[in-house]
């Protein structure tokens, strides 16, 4: 199976849409037409049900950072098992707007869930499918966070303090650096610089790609 | 804290419901009154809402073993945290409509789930949090559906095929066969025979309880 799966990670207001929009047409102008972009948590009928409840909660019941963990896994196994894996197969790209990073950087790093369950849960749900190539916007929570809170309410993960979003930051650093499928890509900098450095990484590996 | 959490295992048409009230009923003349029922899945808002996503599956789109399996254990967490806990911890006893033995049983039998993934799940979410007591009601399944079915709809594990439910019950012999907190009640015996079963396993257990 080709794995022209590609995923772009990030916190709250890094600019993941706008990246997604500039992969879409670097694949585009590279003659790469059929596309189809996922989210996560979500991107099946059931998957999306998954996702309402974790990021609304219930008034009237915490939710366990165990019970957030297992239904994001939840989710993402509907989503690679039922949409993502059936695409490829088929030869088409896929874009995701998150995937399992997002679960590493967020629980593991912001929430400290132990490192024994999300191994064996990433090991056992994703086995070792994983994406090709990873975009990683990075940015500083709190110009993110003040993004964010320009477009309008924010759901019971957007209300974390800051110290949360600053351990996740440093989750999905250390992550990007041991990892070299992950291209870090300054989201701080103005949006002409940003989507240059997208199409600049993704020309470089797509170009890879055909030599390999 | 006291473990005082009663379990009534058993298979689809077993006798479950009643066995519960006759629970209650002996718990009641032992003069023990602050006693709550739980059910699984479910037991809690946003664990019910779980239960009816694994029970009606979504009709454009096949519900995954591992998601399943994901969201009862994500369901089971909130019950264990947010209910079951926290009535132990306030004297109360607690007599759960399943728990964690279905899980070994439906999922870990009858669908034949990895023992690695159940184990760590299990381990993870429950740490050495356990019943003091599990009556499992053992019943041959073609009888134990043909009672279900003369209540009515069957969901969509009911629908299984009987080696399904052959698989589960042959998890749940072999799991009470090993763990001695599991009593076997004979379930296919006429209704006053399991009753009278079922209070001579719970008096008996009060009795060595009180002794201990």
């Amino acid at each position: 199976m080709n794995n022209h799966f590609i995923v772009v990670e990030g916190l709250e207001g890094a600019g993941k849409s706008t990246a997604i929009s500039q992969v879409k047409q670097v694949l585009h102008d590279a003659g790469i037409h059929d596309v189809i972009t996922t989210r996560e948590p979500g991107g099946t009928p059931l998957a999306e049900q998954l996702r309402t409840l974790v990021k609304q909660g219930h008034p009237e019941e915490p939710l366990t950072d165990k019970a957030e963990l297992l239904m994001l896994y939840a989710a993402r196994v509907q989503l690679v098992e039922n949409v993502i894996k059936p695409a490829l197969a088929k030869g088409q790209w896929v874009i995701g707007d998150r995937h399992d990073m997002s679960s590493q950087a967020y629980q593991g790093g912001g929430r400290g869930m132990d490192t024994a369950l999300m191994e064996s849960l990433k090991a056992t749900v994703l086995g070792d499918f994983a994406p090709a190539l990873t975009l990683y916007m990075d940015i500083d929570p709190e110009m993110g966070l003040a993004r964010a809170r320009g477009r309008g309410e924010l759901d019971r993960i957007e209300q974390m303090q800051i110290d949360f979003f600053e351990r996740t930051r440093a989750r999905y650093l250390a992550l990007a650096h041991q990892d070299p499928s992950v291209v870090i890509i300054d989201a701080s900098q103005p949006l002409e610089v940003v989507t240059a450095s997208i199409k600049t990484a993704l020309s470089t590996w797509l170009k890879q790609l055909k030599t390999l």
